[in-house]
């Protein structure tokens, strides 16, 4: 069989969530919480279950549960979305990024990605036989130059890749990153694929920018979101995409065929849980806390912190630690102090390595002190 | 947005359940149940939602659901199973299908597809750039000429389509079909992809002839089926895809980035389900009887059923009724009969029209038996 993904790998997350399992190690690598899904949200889902909500939803999504989402939009963005053309429920915002991809990205595209990058961008534009574009971004503060994304543009630009908050680094947009790629796709077909699926997960007072804001941006958007990492359910596979009436026509097309509808007793269940705003608004907060519990424990190790303004991820260096490249320092901490991360290298598609590595802080506090203690031996 | 898919609308089993719903038709459009899912299984999905096993599965699926897969296929095929490498859990069998063309199929290869055929097929390939080869099957027997199937066969062949048991028609491939079916394969590298999602629901002793049972024609094909077909909750969205190593290896290249991995708590409760066997064993039994009740019922109407030697689907022609076509024909039978039937043209990429409606039968007796009344008069 000649492969049409021949680079194709099984990802970092698995490969050292398996490591993580076979050397007994604290598992920091793969984002993950490893603390109950809230009661509610439990016992909504089986109510769901028992009372036989069990039969297909419709291919958009359930009807309460995309009206659910367009009411807390309203109050987050003050942008009005219609729940019946542009929004849908999709398999994980997984799922959402890759019909949109499949959709809009035609043999030859060209898609500008930023890297370090989530690793189902690139396979995504691949098997379309779109040609990607990466713009490399670097530590300590991986700020984009937009005068060299402008210098990327090209005639055949379909997309550019946005992510916001940042995954691995843990960076923000600004008004100011908003703003400079409204005026550089003004007046071009270009289209833009924000994946914000850490929307709620963003510190220190910081306001999320999300394209729903700016709706000069938004008219040529795709925002795809998360339930699983805003409710502490990864495993459910559950998520949206927010887009204009038109982009969100062809994406259905896509989904139809793809995943035709998602598990209809957990929509329900969300639609009831997103009624109660607590839940979300709560969110930042609970996160900055475990970012700066895990921040402290680590100031008495050779590792050096980055900066962290959202998701549940803080980079750190180890040059003081060790000389091995990332991808080989990451296993050998997982073997030999038990504490497994994420290699940044594995971001970068031509294996860029700044010797550093990623935690994920959505542990409980005792596993982030655990974690910290192992690694000042 | 210039569509990839510019033939694609909202499918039929959407538009007819919709129109079900508006008119208070007795729905027998959309495959469906209508009854509820076993107690059993909906108590082990509680149980794993609250014991919290809420966390991503792994990418190809939960190991103890792959193990009682392979466990289960060994006593039904005697075909052994590598849980490892030959099974994939999927966001159903549509996932399934939608990944596996697109990890198979390159743009300019041919795909021989038996109409009337089931919805998904065509847009995945056409998403990707193949090209469909259609073959149609005509009433009342539905049967396969092997032969004409040989003559479509060309040097850009890359995949055929079979399904059976087969939707809409109620038709089952015998061991004829499937030895024709492997002599004009043998020695060519062209890949089958068997739909079996009715795979339980076969009637009058008949057995399922799975390729799985043919080693020799399993050894290039894919096979995908339901967990939602097969205990009755359709909104799941779960199934899995069998295919031997090297097959498996591609599509889990796509499945990983389409999807990345499915619903947890539902992949444990069916791993323990499954393990009691009775379960699957009873479906033929249970379904052949509702078969057999909505037959009886329907004599005293003008429809002609068709046979029905599997799926939960019953064939009708009307041509004692009506002259309309089969498009405007359900609709005036859903407005003015209140009963939702599917159109079968809707199966045909022309159009194909021999005035015949499908029902579903996966309803409730007393459902059954109704819509049989309403249509007497
Ligand atoms: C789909 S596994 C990866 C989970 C994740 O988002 C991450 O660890 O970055
Ligand atoms: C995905 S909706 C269609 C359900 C079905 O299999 C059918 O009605 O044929």
């Amino acid at each position: 069989v000649k492969s049409k993904l021949p680079q194709t790998t099984t990802t970092i997350f698995t490969q050292m969530s398996q490591l993580a399992v076979e050397h007994e190690a604290i598992n920091l690598s793969q984002g993950f919480p490893n603390f109950p899904v809230d009661q509610r949200l439990k016992d909504l889902i089986n109510h769901y279950v028992q009372a036989d909500y069990n039969q297909y939803a419709p291919m958009v999504g359930v009807g309460e549960l995309r009206q659910a989402i367009a009411k807390k939009k309203w109050e987050l963005y003050a942008s009005r979305l219609d729940a019946e053309t542009e929004i849908t429920i999709t398999n994980g915002a997984t799922e959402a990024i890759f019909s949109a991809i499949t959709a809009l990205v035609r043999a030859g595209d060209e898609v500008i990605v930023f890297e370090p990058a989530y690793d189902s961008y690139v396979p995504a534009i691949e098997v379309n036989g779109g040609v990607v574009v990466p713009l490399q971004l670097r530590s300590p503060d991986y700020r984009v130059d937009w005068d060299e994304v402008r210098d990327k543009i090209s005639p055949r630009t379909r997309m550019i890749i946005i992510n916001t908050p940042h995954n691995p680094t843990g960076t923000v947009f600004d008004k100011t990153d908003l703003k400079a790629l409204q005026s550089i796709t003004d007046d071009t077909d270009i289209l833009i694929l924000s994946d914000e699926v850490y929307q709620h997960l963003i510190f220190d007072g910081r306001q999320h920018e999300s394209v729903l804001r700016y709706p000069d941006l938004y008219c040529r958007s795709i925002v795809t979101m998360s339930f699983g990492k805003t409710f502490h359910a990864t495993g459910w596979r559950i998520g949206y995409c927010i887009a204009p009436p038109e982009i969100t026509a062809e994406i259905r097309k896509v989904h139809q065929f793809n995943t035709f509808s998602i598990n209809r007793p957990l929509q329900h269940a969300l639609a009831d849980y997103l009624a109660e705003p607590e839940h979300y608004r709560l969110l930042p907060d609970f996160y900055q806390r475990k970012r700066d519990v895990f921040r402290e424990a680590m100031q008495d190790t050779p590792f050096e912190l980055l900066e962290c303004s959202g998701t549940y991820f803080a980079l750190a260096a180890y040059r003081q630690l060790s000389d091995l490249g990332d991808q080989a320092f990451a296993r050998w901490l997982t073997r030999e102090k038990g504490v497994a991360t994420i290699p940044i290298s594995s971001f970068y598609s031509d294996g860029t390595d700044e010797h550093i590595v990623r935690f994920c802080f959505a542990k409980t506090e005792e596993s982030l002190l655990a974690a910290a203690e192992r690694l000042k031996r």
